[in-house]
């Protein structure tokens, strides 16, 4: 079974028969999330995709060391090396210390996750835990001759490499391309050429994280981490490594780069995996266009756009309906067929569970289970997968009714493999009461924070403060930022 | 009612009047657990004593920054700079990688603190992502001639710090004595004197945590984390530092003569705090007595010494009925007792919000809730303010039986601050998440339906539309009835 896996490597454009380099070991390294806000719809996809990588590897029999970061220092507002780091900028703004929002945002990440029924990853290291061995990779590409140093930052030499390397195999982007159509920024002045990027940065004397290391006391550049962490968890070569499709430039690349030129040329990573993105009603997602909405607000139906909440399941069925390569469409109408769809899978698994065997079956189980598998090991290809799934709720409905048999040899089959497929390979789960409870609490918060608004709005003091008081007494606190209103239950 | 909280400081032996250093915030250290294994019954006293700590500092207004560090590396299996690294070890034996057990055990640790409502640090720091802040302090220390290098281990000279400073102050303990009392064990070869403790510490070949620094690759001494990471996010000097008694010495006693030596002399901690041990039986817990009970057997059952499944509600309610500095000692027979106590607490705590008020109150109910923080004030008395709440529950039950009257206006009182004491500042809750949830669902409810009423009876159109809308979203339906209006969620 194992050897017929094929994954689609981003790195040479076709699909690949999935041979771990030290079989039965994988090694698995992901990007996850920078931790300074709420995490958004377009989180929810390679957190996903690559959970089912995880889970469907392990099904196969590999041991799988997952490895998915946490980026807490070093990305910047802007790809370029310029701008400030997104943490700080964040702390400034709420006059707290760093390390509180990067806490506050992994522990509210942390339960996002749990709700869409993700697996945890083996290890979560934070780049700013891995400092030293960030500078230690740098001095190894300062030595090979692929860095420079300038004023305390160090940069990768970008067409010093190119000489020797396919620099943009991944992307498949040109060296010389890439020169011509990168406008001068502020903040490039330092470097021999505007392709390269930052590997170490030499702080200004207002920015607070900061650490001491061998050209300044400053931070690692943001590709650094993932090269570093990679190296140290899963060695300079390993199996797989994934991230979405707007991380494969320049990312990905220069995480190639780095690698290669700290390693002697050696390639660091067998098989590139990239999900696709997700779009809102065709425009793609971002806080300027208005569309932007975290998952909480999915979860709750907080969000203009969002004609009622929709349960962390259906977010997760919703996603795995389309294949992590292809582009996905966010829509009410879209969510709420995969409700639908999600209920009826559901509805099938709990009547699987009582159905009556007879003598013989009507339906081929067997290759029933050989369809199912021949869909994951086509790179994971879970719509077909989804689409056998319903083929066998059609039999599971039609033995119910009786216009179908199986054979009890059979159903302990179709039982077995079932709740595989759906609760462990696809990751789906039956929507807990208190979900839902929750859920609604969000919804109905939401409500009174919108009544209170307009009561403010309409200078309506009375019923601003009923509002209040009476979320006092029920431990509701409300609190005002910018992006609106937050409530907490005090603890 | 600030200034009337006193807290016995471990480090002059006497209860001091609190006064932070930079009121209102509040700087508080507590140690964490070592992740190598599941957390045990012992590890949830300091985890309840400092979250009642903490969230008694924020009832009484102060903005606490609470760090709760996790030590995932230097942990020697013997106190005195020998043996296996904990973690390393159970990695080895586990056959991978060190940070692997890391992610596991933490993330079980916060599984567990979570059960029992243990509220989240503001900072949870990671001992292996600050190596770096911990070189720089070894640096300092040897600088100022209190540390001295070995074959790339550098130690802290004791006695040359004793000579300068009172060393002991914390634990009592006499620099001479410990000399004399001290038994040379293998490995304390390189140290100028038995007392001595390593600050860096050379690693040996096979030794897989390891990181570059001047002296050597190797890793940091138990002790440097915690001095480096309150230093790095409390600054040289804060208000609190908390921890189980057995971590008085060496690990505070080595954290205080560290800071000092690396601060020029500054003393590190305003009031330290230390929570007495749990004794199982009379016996202290040990895995080699076979008393040793886990968390998560405790809520199971699953272990041959206890009769019986215990609710995180249960532990925490029995940790709470003993003074912290009390030892306490686990039995069947106690837990149970606390069970009982508990039902009987939460009985009158719902009863309670049903109490029809009359004219009078025959109970003081104002000199009741001055008796309350007294407890608190009084070095965090929880046993004395549990004492006081079953005074209170005599009364509530005593009304309720229509044996004592109290006035409306008390009993609006009486309702708010049984409330904040028993949920949260005692931190206790309704066993069922889902019931909690439920409550606050009903809560809010009924809040947006008297908002309806008054906007109707306003004819305020608009709004009462809106709400109604909003609540169809949400799958709920509003029905009139002569005795109000009720609500359903539509399935």
């Amino acid at each position: 079974m194992q050897n017929d896996l094929k994954i689609y490597n981003t790195l040479h454009r076709r699909k690949e028969v999935f041979e771990p380099i030290n079989t039965p070991h994988v090694g698995m390294y992901v990007c996850g999330p920078t931790v300074y806000g709420d995490a958004h719809l377009g989180h929810s996809r390679p957190a996903i995709t690559f959970d089912i990588v995880f889970r469907y590897l392990q099904e196969l029999g590999y041991k799988v060391r997952y490895v998915r970061n946490i980026t807490d220092v070093g990305h910047l507002e802007n790809d370029a090396d310029s701008g400030e780091d997104k943490i700080a900028k964040k702390a400034r703004l709420e006059q707290v210390e760093p390390m509180e929002i990067v806490q506050y945002y992994s522990d509210r990440y942390h339960y996002d996750m749990d709700l869409l029924n993700i697996k945890k990853p083996s290890i979560e290291p934070r780049a700013s835990g891995h400092i030293i061995e960030q500078i230690e990779m740098v001095k190894k590409i300062l030595d090979s001759g692929y860095a420079y140093e300038r004023n305390g930052s160090v940069y990768f030499n970008v067409g010093a490499y190119a000489e020797k390397f396919p620099y943009g195999e991944l992307s498949g982007r040109k060296y010389e391309e890439l020169i011509e159509n990168t406008r001068e920024l502020a903040g490039q002045e330092e470097k021999l050429n505007s392709a390269d990027f930052a590997l170490w940065k030499k702080a200004a004397p207002e920015h607070i994280m900061r650490w001491t290391s061998p050209w300044s006391e400053g931070f690692p550049g943001w590709h650094m981490e993932c090269s570093a962490m990679s190296k140290k968890y899963l060695g300079n070569r390993f199996d797989i490594h994934g991230g979405g499709m707007d991380l494969m430039f320049p990312h990905h690349e220069s995480e190639i780069a780095q690698s290669k030129a700290a390693n002697k040329g050696e390639e660091p990573v067998k098989y590139w995996m990239h999900n696709n993105m997700i779009t809102i009603n065709g425009q793609k997602m971002g806080k300027s266009l208005g569309n932007f909405i975290t998952l909480q607000e999915l979860f709750s139906g907080n969000n203009k756009i969002l004609e009622k909440a929709y349960s962390p399941m259906n977010i997760r069925f919703f996603i795995l309906q389309a294949h992590y390569r292809s582009p996905l469409d966010f829509s009410n109408e879209a969510l709420q067929a995969a409700e639908k769809g999600l209920d009826k899978l559901m509805a099938a698994a709990e009547l699987l569970t009582k159905l009556k065997p007879q003598e013989k079956s009507g339906f081929d189980v067997d290759h029933w289970i050989a369809k199912c598998y021949e869909a994951m090991n086509d790179d994971f290809n879970t719509p077909i997968l989804i689409a056998h799934l319903f083929e066998a709720v059609r039999v599971v409905n039609s033995v119910n009714a009786r216009l179908e048999t199986i054979s009890a040899h059979d159903l302990e089959k179709l039982q077995a493999k079932f709740k595989l497929f759906v609760f462990d390979i696809l990751g789906l789960e039956t929507e807990s009461e208190n979900n839902e409870q929750s859920a609604l609490l969000d919804g109905v918060m939401n409500t009174i924070i919108e009544l209170r608004q307009q009561a403010k709005h309409r200078k309506d003091w009375p019923t601003a403060d009923l509002i209040r008081n009476e979320l006092t007494k029920l431990n509701i606190s409300l609190k005002d930022t910018k992006e609106g209103t937050e409530w907490f239950v005090d603890k």
